[in-house]
């Protein structure tokens, strides 16, 4: 563990996959080691105005919210999230844990809506250059069993209305992404809560060298 | 004139440039050429969920809004502008005058927020590829003539509180640009009302082979 300059730990997956168990297991693996300046983020949003964007891509609405912009509206809040949360955390050497960073955007905005990746990751360069996660905890589930649990935790947002076949294929995108991403790991997160945290905590400590 | 698609024109310049002056003009002038069918839009903005987007760049808030995400962040209400509304009515043949549209972006995020031109015209490339208008009308004003015109207006926006060297670098921007675009002419916008709507006239006169 290198205390000196600080991480950045991300959680992706569908709806329903268990990203909140899995930001606990992270924050309760990073304790254990006597970490305590940690930083929770989710995407979209994670400051006020970011949040005010969130809305934007969330809400149902009568306007169709066109592709581009519901893909510029998430590079915004991610962009915003970076500068001014992310970025200041590490460099006092923090522990950053993400609900969602930039595969998402690959993922549903490219493998969902079938946006072109490489007009996806021309934005994020744009934007972004070569900033990205030490750690992604990709939470691999079934988008039917994802989708049955998120239901029952209340409303699904406008993009949870999409249909079957739009999450199966951002699952496909995901799946893809993450076998290219050498920072990337898989958790199967079709297992009970416990399984899953004692899987997180055992990858972590896989990791560690990088952490 | 040809009737049998639609026609894009663009009003750009600072606050204060007479804008409003330039579109009535444009309007005036289709109209008195039997044209009926006109839509008139302003960036960003001109959609409820753009119009909520421009409420995030244009509001004095606490949190500073990053330059990378007020630049995506009016990109995303181009794009939603652009396929919702100038799209669709171009198709059906109509007129489109626009107050403001990507040059601003150029301007005043590549001038005066000092963001690098190429990537800004790289997120262009990825969200809008060639789509561009087929005249824009740039209105040309000294920066104190023009915000001493806007504050007389009313209350500044967040973007019209910028200092006087962030116009200043807006309007060398948009005068280069203008200089480089064979679609682009340039008003004198200092003339009277009268003066500017005459001299707008004159000169879609001159560019009626391409309107």
């Amino acid at each position: 563990m290198k205390q000196d300059t600080g991480k950045f730990i991300v959680i992706e997956g569908l709806e329903g996959a268990g990203k909140s168990t899995a930001v606990a297991a992270v924050k309760s693996w990073l304790a254990q080691r006597g970490i305590t300046d940690i930083v929770c983020t989710r995407e979209p949003g994670g400051t006020p105005l970011a949040e005010k964007m969130r809305s934007l891509v969330k809400e149902v609405s009568d306007e169709t919210l066109a592709d581009n912009a519901e893909l510029l509206l998430m590079y915004a809040a991610r962009v915003q999230l970076v500068e001014t949360v992310i970025k200041p955390a590490l460099a006092r050497g923090a522990y950053v844990i993400g609900d969602r960073h930039d595969l998402s955007s690959q993922a549903y905005q490219g493998g969902g809506r079938g946006i072109c990746l490489q007009q996806i990751q021309q934005i994020k360069q744009a934007v972004l250059a070569n900033f990205s996660p030490d750690l992604t905890i990709y939470m691999d589930i079934d988008p039917e069993l994802g989708l049955s649990r998120a239901s029952a935790r209340g409303e699904l947002d406008r993009i949870e209305q999409q249909a079957l076949a739009f999450f199966e294929r951002t699952r496909h995108q995901y799946k893809s992404l993450v076998a290219l991403d050498p920072h990337a790991i898989t958790i199967d997160a079709s297992k009970s809560i416990e399984q899953v945290a004692q899987a997180i905590s055992l990858a972590l400590t896989e990791q560690e060298s990088r952490l």
